[in-house]
């Protein structure tokens, strides 16, 4: 982000027809805004995307979940048809939504599946995740999908997921970029009971025994022990600092990605704000690693991009506020401020 | 708030296509919306609508603020022109606003100026605020203005304030009204130094001394140590209640005519949800005292119902998630609940 437009943008807060930072978190995000446009006052956001990330885990199998498997695929056909909480958050936003088959298990249309990398990631308590070349090609698959995005006019992107299972593999990231025991990282994912709690807590525990060994190799580590969902979204968020373009980003799922993709491309975090707090326990120790203060904490844990688009109106508030307020000048308000 | 709409909304939320209880606290906020309109799925709001309530405080001129006082009748210019912070918020979040003079100390356009009580509330600090007929005027003002706004279509209702120096009597009615120490209350308003800080709490405490006796009696409180903007607020927020309207709270001057409006008509708080926790630090009072818990928690300090409308868009998604997204049954996914 760049350092001139964040001063003017500090600047510009302090004419306008307010007190000085009563905006609060507000006005900061309105200068990270700026700073991440290279302009201020910054521009209204003409295209914030979401990008939903499809894709099954071979340790869905292990009843991880509350679900079955066939509950991913029948979930993006419900993407597509508008029916999803995505789809009405993203309305509710301003956004729109692109789904994309990563490894999903069953068939989708081929429209989606153009990056798919395999049908559903391997058991990672039991076996890798990927192949090698698959990580690579998943991440390039991510990368390739942000130029997509950014060379189509997005100004502002999120990453959503959407997979049966896929709290654990995220969980076993977490727990080995931030050294944090099994038990801790452990959340109820859709809702499983207690017996479902403990099945869960073995899968994690016996995944991490196997992640543990390549935890300091991001790409390693989403071989051994992530899957081809988690290394697309992984290679989207590095892309995207690349490219300069801000993030918002989800919960629990985009969170462990996020930790990889700041592996992958260090500082990749300064073009990132965290949407909110999830209810899974593992993602405040990713707001913590990153340093990250979410902007709400609303007990969410849907993922599908949901927590991202929930705070989506605070951007474009704080991005208005430099854009649209007057100056105390312009409406000859009598200011404390040196005019 | 009907108990029947309340319980078909719950019901509701177990068929829609994410795991239940997966949107936290957006899900209860549909739940409330229904039970407010006695309706499930609840209607979209079509005329959400802020009433900012202008005036001046004679305490002012004791340096209790940053801005002198003719600040405030140029911010009301400033909402008639669109350029304030409570416009932008507005028209981000899809609200309308109207500005009402109810004691400011110069003069408004006749339009907004139906409603005026007088030229400025007394000094609280050393003079009761209002006369006793003055007080009642103000709080009818504010039922009047209510009973306006929804017979004119206003499904969904934010009070907003603008006052130079409105921070001292709010927090005196807070302190009287929860039993606070003086210094507990005092907060930096518009940003006043440490000398201003001092000034402020000397009045506080003043001002308390005199409210104490009349801590029991709503009415008598506020012509004492309140002023008529904080009355007329009160009358609102009270016949919003009457009127079954659900109100978004701002911050601590609404918040502070909250708990007054609660002693007017007890329950009232039933059909409120707070927007945001304010920086002030006398709010988190209000919001213990009411037992509401605030959406937001990102440092705001405005006022005008710029906290309030800062969150409207989480309403208006949590309505939406109840009214547009598909169920299990629909989009053919497999649910873990009875159908």
């Amino acid at each position: 982000p760049d350092e001139q437009a964040r001063r003017q943008a500090v600047a510009r807060h302090a004419q306008l027809t307010k007190p000085a930072g009563s905006l609060g978190r507000l006005e900061e995000l309105g200068v990270w805004i700026a700073s991440c446009q290279g302009a201020c006052p910054p521009r209204p956001f003409t295209r914030p995307r979401v990008v939903v990330f499809a894709g099954d885990h071979g340790v869905a199998a292990e009843g991880v979940s509350a679900y079955p498997s066939e509950v991913t695929g029948q979930m993006v056909a419900n993407f597509l048809t508008g029916g999803a909480a995505v789809n009405v958050a993203a309305t509710n936003a301003g956004a729109t939504v692109r789904v994309v088959d990563i490894a999903v298990a069953g068939d989708t249309p081929e429209l989606i599946a153009t990056h798919k990398i395999r049908r559903g990631s391997g058991a990672v308590n039991r076996e890798d995740a990927l192949t090698e070349a698959e990580t690579a090609a998943a991440v390039a698959a991510g990368r390739a999908i942000a130029d997509e995005e950014i060379d189509g006019g997005a100004d502002l992107l999120i990453a959503g997921d959407m997979g049966i299972g896929n709290t654990t593999p995220a969980s076993v990231l977490i727990a080995a970029l931030t050294d944090t025991e099994p038990v801790a990282v452990v959340g109820r994912g859709t809702g499983i009971d207690d017996a479902g709690w403990m099945r869960k807590t073995v899968a994690i525990r016996d995944a991490l025994r196997r992640a543990r060994p390549v935890a300091g190799d991001p790409l390693a580590l989403l071989r051994v022990a992530g899957g081809a969902d988690l290394a697309a979204i992984s290679g989207f968020l590095a892309q995207a600092a690349v490219r300069r373009t801000p993030v918002l980003l989800d919960g629990l799922i985009v969170g462990a990605a996020a930790l990889i993709a700041e592996e992958l491309a260090p500082g990749a975090r300064r073009w990132w704000v965290a949407a909110h707090r999830s209810a899974e326990p593992a993602h405040t120790l990713v707001l913590d690693q990153l340093d990250l203060n979410p902007l709400l904490d609303l007990g969410m844990r849907l993922g599908e991009g949901s927590g991202a688009l929930a705070a989506l109106p605070l951007l474009t508030l704080a991005t208005r506020v430099l854009t649209e307020m007057a100056t105390f000048e312009e409406a000859g308000v009598t200011s404390t401020e040196p005019v």
